[in-house]
């Protein structure tokens, strides 16, 4: 193998393969980047045998000589060493010429690296997924829809089940659900499918993350192909497989409330800052709690006490309180998360008792929703 | 005591004081800030008994209002929360008003914190420091030939000596010198004085870089008190004392070679780049040593081989090679700090052998050297 490349195509690419690459796997092969130069490009690949990602440099771009190919073949390069070297490398030009024995030298400029490489020949085997049914979805609406949810997933191994986001697809609409049991946070959106398929999957949080990560900031349309236990993510030039979550999702629909008791509206910002202010004191006691309750003329109290330290009263005004009056406690961790979440600058939380979980929305918007389970303090 | 402040002043002084507060301390009180309301204004102390900082708030500046005072007085606050609580308060107003008992209330908008507070009676006195001898230097001399210095101290306490940087004024010129016994930076720089003293003092490392990071970009002049086991740094509004470590700096004039073997002069970032990739496969190995060497026609070769990485090779082209050629190793991240902390586009390496310490100097500057010793391997 040996080819010619731009240097920050080249950066470009084994920063996205990278976010696949751990050093901690059993596999001492997954700790490298696959390299396979054919006539139409350089392909690269990274994999943690639970998410791996491909990523493809064509020979051109608008008209411009991205690879150079000399020689095709592959070979397997350690991904730490290879990656900071690429970027450091003195000029825009990089060759890579796999000699004898796997030997690997990278040129640039006055610089030579010799590194040791490995037979590409043993590097695990990317799943081969069927593309007939895909869906798609916009990549900017996709990262919104990750971010929007995957913040709620479990961090705990105990129910591993819960450490994935629920992505269900049922007549051309994608809910994606997680819950770590403690908050729910639910975001529904249109996608485009040409046979109308149905999909009940869980996809681990991890993988998505990751997947946001790598993905720009743009409308082009992202191709998703599920099938029992892998999630392929084919943006161009750029694919991203996951594997899925075994088991069954819990059915959350019960745990959101229809109806409700007190309904507050309040800007998200204010709000936002009057939680964390609140919580300042109470990051050091137990759960970071705080208290929330209806005052007089539309006013509402958050507070917390910790009597070692002291205690904190914030009073925001609200844009309306309908219904019963009311005094309930919470996570301020788990509101703040949520609050973030939301799109909008006004927001809408709707009670059913202190005791009940409680549904935070932003105003005038039904496709999403965050919903928080309250603390027992008063 | 009771004031009202103006959020931002306050928040810039507590951060600065923070700088000297730390959380492992034997003394619970200095886990607080002090804070006094005179007639003139507000001030801050943090202290973690090695380093002391005083930060004043007037009650005007340029002709704005900063402070109101209600009732002079002072209290001791537990510096993390109420450094995380002036942040985040809400309005530009910040009410501070110590009630019976130390309680304190800070009111901002309709945020109130109590916070309990502990009597500034026990917050151990500042030393007091007869003015009468000073030095003075602008504070952005003084950061540089901090900067330029303060990473060569030892991070080891076997020598504890070592840990700070040696300060000697004579003749109006101060000079710093720092060493770990394995590479040496030292910078001269005149200085204002008023009685023409001399000092010869050692000051920690650590306390250098706080001060380093308090301190504006400007040219104000620095007053500068040395006692027998304090220093005092005096900025507008600020004073940071530090105490001297105790021992004698061992003498390094000799250390330094007065004649040279072989005069390399080089471009310093061509240089630092390439040494910097020479070491990216050595980092694993033992001590991220390079070699370096003298070839035909002006040009340097560097080099590392870690056997079961790769190796590197690295041309360089030398502005300049007099003398002997010449082979010889050394610690890349030793030559990468001295070269970051070196002024100026273009180096000149004197060497003495393969096998003594080596002098680095910008070209046509005297005010700066960074010394290294080489490492045995050729």
């Amino acid at each position: 193998m040996k080819f010619q490349i731009q240097r920050d195509s080249l950066v470009q690419s084994v920063q996205d393969v990278m976010k696949a690459v751990t050093s901690r796997t059993t596999i001492p092969i997954l700790t490298g980047i696959k390299i396979v130069a054919s006539e139409e490009g350089v392909t690269l690949t990274g994999s943690d045998s639970d998410i791996s990602i491909e990523s493809f440099i064509p020979k051109e771009s608008d008209g411009n000589e991205i690879v150079e190919i000399s020689r095709t073949g592959s070979i397997v390069l350690q991904a730490k060493f290879f990656s900071e070297i690429v970027k450091k490398l003195p000029t825009d030009k990089v060759e890579i010429d796999v000699q004898n024995h796997l030997q690997t030298v990278i040129r640039s400029g006055k610089s030579e690296f010799n590194l040791n490489g490995l037979d590409a020949e043993e590097y695990p085997h990317l799943p081969q997924l069927s593309e007939e049914k895909i869906f798609r979805i916009p990549t900017d609406l996709l990262k919104a829809m990750v971010r929007q949810t995957v913040f709620a997933v479990s961090t705990s191994e105990t129910r591993p089940i819960l450490t994935g986001v629920n992505w269900k697809v049922e007549d051309a609409e994608l809910t994606c659900i997680a819950t770590d049991s403690h908050r729910l946070a639910l975001r529904k959106a249109k996608v485009e499918t040409e046979a109308n398929e149905s999909y009940n999957v869980v996809i681990p949080g991890k993988s998505l993350s990751e997947l946001s990560k790598i993905l720009d900031d743009n409308n082009d349309l992202i191709d998703i192909v599920i099938t029992e236990n892998q999630v392929l993510f084919k943006a161009e030039n750029l694919l991203f497989f996951s594997r899925l979550l075994e088991g069954n999702y819990p059915d959350t629909t019960r745990l959101i409330p229809n109806e409700s008791k007190t309904e507050i509206g309040m800007q998200t910002k204010e709000f936002l800052q009057a939680i964390d202010r609140a919580s300042l004191l109470a990051r050091e006691g137990r759960n970071n709690v705080v208290k929330f309750s209806t005052i007089e003329d539309g006013v509402v109290e958050i507070s917390s006490n910790t009597p070692e330290i002291g205690k904190v009263v914030e009073e925001v005004q609200s844009q309306f309180i309908e219904g019963e009056d009311l005094k309930i406690s919470f996570s301020a961790k788990y509101m703040m998360d949520a609050l973030k979440a939301l799109e909008g600058t006004e927001i809408k939380v709707s009670f059913t008792g202190a005791m009940r979980p409680f549904v935070i929305r932003p105003m005038n918007d039904e496709s999403i929703l965050q919903l928080i389970l309250p603390v027992r303090t008063y």
